[in-house]
């Protein structure tokens, strides 16, 4: 059983209020690519297909789209679970009806955790499915006392554990955060104060865990305890991560799989240049890659007319602009309360230097004293 | 080919913000079980299945256990095209991966129409299915000129009637206003000033034609050129029609097929109750149908503190209160321009009259002119 291990698709997600359609049909259609090259029996998405409960209609369009060519086209079953990104009743509308054409769709949590056997053309293997749920909806639906994410979870896996798989493979599909696990900025919290937080030891007793929920590929536990990620870059916290799909070959049961990464490259990057105006400007006219989602960060200590207007010329999509130029380096500014006691010499100076991390030179103090004088002989 | 018609679900609806689930769960119910006690081998749905583009969830999951009853439980072949309340293509999401379980969602017009051949235990037939879809749609889809609905449909039409069908009978579905058909209030008008009105004789060439839109069962052109109507009232214009869905068994080609109206029975009627105040209560004492849904009509004269709360007492789901006491018999009231220039004792008189249809008794008049003249005493 050869699989593909993906998570976190947030079709119909903006960046900075761009829309990223055309990025997600671009990426996802590598994942289709990659799926027939590497002739995998399954893609497996582990939550968050959508960005939000109610996708826009092109947003569908584009996973009908992919299903599509996954299902038809390239005969690859496929498996996904709604996250908590998604509407469960909306993703899971007639999922009963398409089981028979290979394709697999966890939309709400039932009492009895989804179990389906998948074909591989090397051995099967059996996908529990435990798509994203609050502590509170496990409590109802399963009549248990559970507080926590990880109570919850530990509940619902041990039906799995329980269940005789008759000797094949066993694969949990979830998503979830795990205890330790490293966040980036385009994640929604699932809840406050650390109660979301699951031990990854739990997952243990099976031969993969295919999770979704962080953003950033990574493992918790043990290898084969893994995040995917999701295949974009969908903050600008995430400019240092490599996006890919997991690549999973199941071995017998209770052997460790064959796990590799199989990158993915973006239409446009997301990307933070840092320099001076000119600088930047100049640079970018032998950018290959001007139409990268940019952050700017501006060294410049003077004020600038139009400074987006002016990168945009050169760097169509850049998307946020930070003066970082007009800030100190310290980047925690306090205003003290003896600030007000002060003369007005001593809070421009002190302002200064917050603001330019310079102290003002003689001349510039001269100037500032000539100009107080003069504001205050006007009041007189 | 044995099948019931029915179009114009709505489902998530409401009737004067009171939630319809409940009803539509009961209905729809009714229609499973006329599909088993019939023996069907489909049930064809044409149109507006949601009554918004996006459904609540509750709605979805509603439709979900509905269709999971017809094709799993039942093995009733299941067709639905979307209508002009549907998003096309969240309604049509997977579609492709469900047609092999026997559900068959038509969602976005393609450019080739829909043909599906649906199983019959005496004889399939080929069933061509055209959602509901704006001029402008079919215009960019086929790069033709069309301009009215008229126009596109016969455009499609020509598709389904060139097709050769071997033989079998020929069912078109469609979502669309036959020219001369009733309208109900609960209908969404697909343009404006009728320009999305379609002759009936266009679809002469079919075996039976299964539409949807219209909210009244009725027929135009030919008694198999149909209109189901919808499952439920969903409107006080609709207190006189009995709701039903339309059984239909299809001979061979180009003979008449037999077709029987199976009457549905609502969780609670839509009914309008008119009479005074007092007699409307002390009937709804002895009322076995205390719940239904009610528009009450009061004729008393005289204002009442708090009618609705008395009322709903009795019957918990009034949903509207008309005081057509308070109204003269005839609805158009004119103010003219004249009536400015009367003095106010001819004002007074006339809005008695108006709003009363009595005229002002002697006893009236004299103390209406004692309180005017009283009034023009304190003014100087």
């Amino acid at each position: 059983m050869k699989f593909i291990h993906t998570s976190d698709w947030h079709i119909g997600r903006q960046l900075h209020h761009q829309s990223l359609l055309d990025d997600q049909a671009f990426v996802l259609e590598q994942i289709v690519f990659l799926a027939k090259a590497h002739k995998v029996d399954a893609v497996v998405i582990a939550g968050d297909i959508y960005d939000r409960s109610v996708p826009p209609a092109n947003a569908v369009a584009l996973l009908n789209d992919v299903v599509t060519q996954l299902i038809q086209d390239a005969k690859v079953q496929v498996l996904m679970i709604a996250g908590n990104h998604d509407s469960h009743e909306r993703l899971g509308f007639a999922a009963s009806q398409m089981s028979s054409s290979g394709l697999h769709i966890i939309g709400p949590l039932t009492s009895t955790v989804s179990r389906v056997q998948l074909t591989g053309k090397n051995g099967d293997a059996i996908f529990y499915s435990i798509p994203y749920a609050e502590p509170s909806r496990v409590r109802s639906l399963l009549d248990v006392e559970v507080s926590t994410h990880e109570d919850a979870m530990q509940v619902l896996l041990k039906q799995t554990t329980q269940d005789d798989s008759k000797g094949l493979p066993k694969v949990v599909v979830s998503h979830c955060f795990l205890d330790g696990g490293s966040e980036s900025e385009s994640e929604r919290p699932l809840s406050i104060g650390g109660a979301d937080r699951i031990n990854p030891d739990l997952f243990k007793p099976f031969d993969y865990v295919a999770l979704g929920h962080l953003h950033g590929p990574q493992y918790k536990g043990a290898e084969y305890i893994r995040y995917s990620g999701s295949p974009l870059k969908y903050s600008f916290s995430e400019i240092n991560q490599n996006k890919s799909v997991t690549l999973v070959e199941l071995n017998q049961q209770n052997k460790p799989p064959s796990i590799e990464l199989l990158p993915l490259s973006a239409l446009r990057d997301v990307r933070v240049i840092s320099g001076f105006l000119n600088d930047v400007l100049e640079e970018g006219k032998a950018d290959q890659n001007k139409d990268d989602y940019l952050m700017v960060r501006l060294q410049d200590k003077h004020a600038i007319l139009d400074a987006m207007g002016k990168l945009r010329n050169v760097y169509p999509n850049v998307l946020h602009l930070e003066r970082s130029g007009l800030m100190s380096e310290s980047s925690n500014i306090e205003i003290k309360k003896d600030h007000i006691k002060q003369n007005e010499m001593d809070m421009f100076s002190s302002f200064f230097s917050q603001t330019t991390g310079d102290e003002l030179s003689d001349s510039q103090q001269t100037f500032m004293k000539q100009l107080l004088n003069g504001l205050h002989g006007a009041e007189e």
